[in-house]
């Protein structure tokens, strides 16, 4: 057992490379081997999201805080908002993020296979992200 | 992509074969394969506890409200508060609950291998949820 505990890990910030925006990562308590599930904490300010990707075994989402939006490649993009739970399938086009006008945060569960995590795409576009289709 | 919308599911009480006192469930989206990570809401009222346990592949506690009590096998009860978190090691045997005054709700990520995600074992006895060796 190990606990950590709030505050304990210093927050870092998301990579401009898969990310749009200013995007915060504070970390939860690391699984150990055969766990494979990772969580952690992310907070989008407002006009921040993912780029575009995919994850080998899916993923979970938990938003705790804010209003944001979420979208799979081919589908409407979606409002959610704390309490609100996501589950993208494994290898399914998608990207996450805060609204145009307010904050998100929400706690992401991914799972390692054979090494990774999540499969990075292009940048979601100004037109993409603002388009409510 | 799914959504599971805040309040979209009933809550469940856990079953008092491995549970001591009141445990309220709520569930949050479920994954599919090849995901195997399982994430709920279990919140405990003051007193209440898991019966002691383990998880084939470890599990994650993150707190987010309340304070309550963790303890592994042979180790000391712990305290926990909102924003810390938590890790069992697969086949570690542990249990987890509320304070024996304060409410205690945490999310838990828990994987399935071979369809079993807990294996359940004796209850946690007054004499050792009040020790706080």
């Amino acid at each position: 057992m190990k606990i950590a505990k709030a505050g304990s890990s210093a927050s870092s910030w998301a990579p401009a490379e898969n990310f749009t925006g200013r995007v915060r990562r504070d970390p939860l308590v690391a699984p150990e081997s055969p766990g494979r599930a990772v969580a952690g904490c992310v907070t989008f300010e407002p006009g921040a999201r993912t780029a575009w990707h995919t994850h080998p075994a899916g993923q979970i989402l938990i938003i705790t805080a804010g209003k944001g939006w979420v979208q799979r490649e081919g589908g409407p993009r979606e409002e959610v908002t704390p309490g609100d739970s996501v589950w993208f399938d494994a290898n399914e086009k998608h990207w996450h993020g805060a609204t145009d006008k307010t904050a998100m945060t929400h706690i992401a569960v991914t799972e390692f296979i054979e090494g990774e995590a999540a499969d990075w795409l292009e940048h979601v576009s100004d037109a993409d992200y603002d388009y409510n289709g």
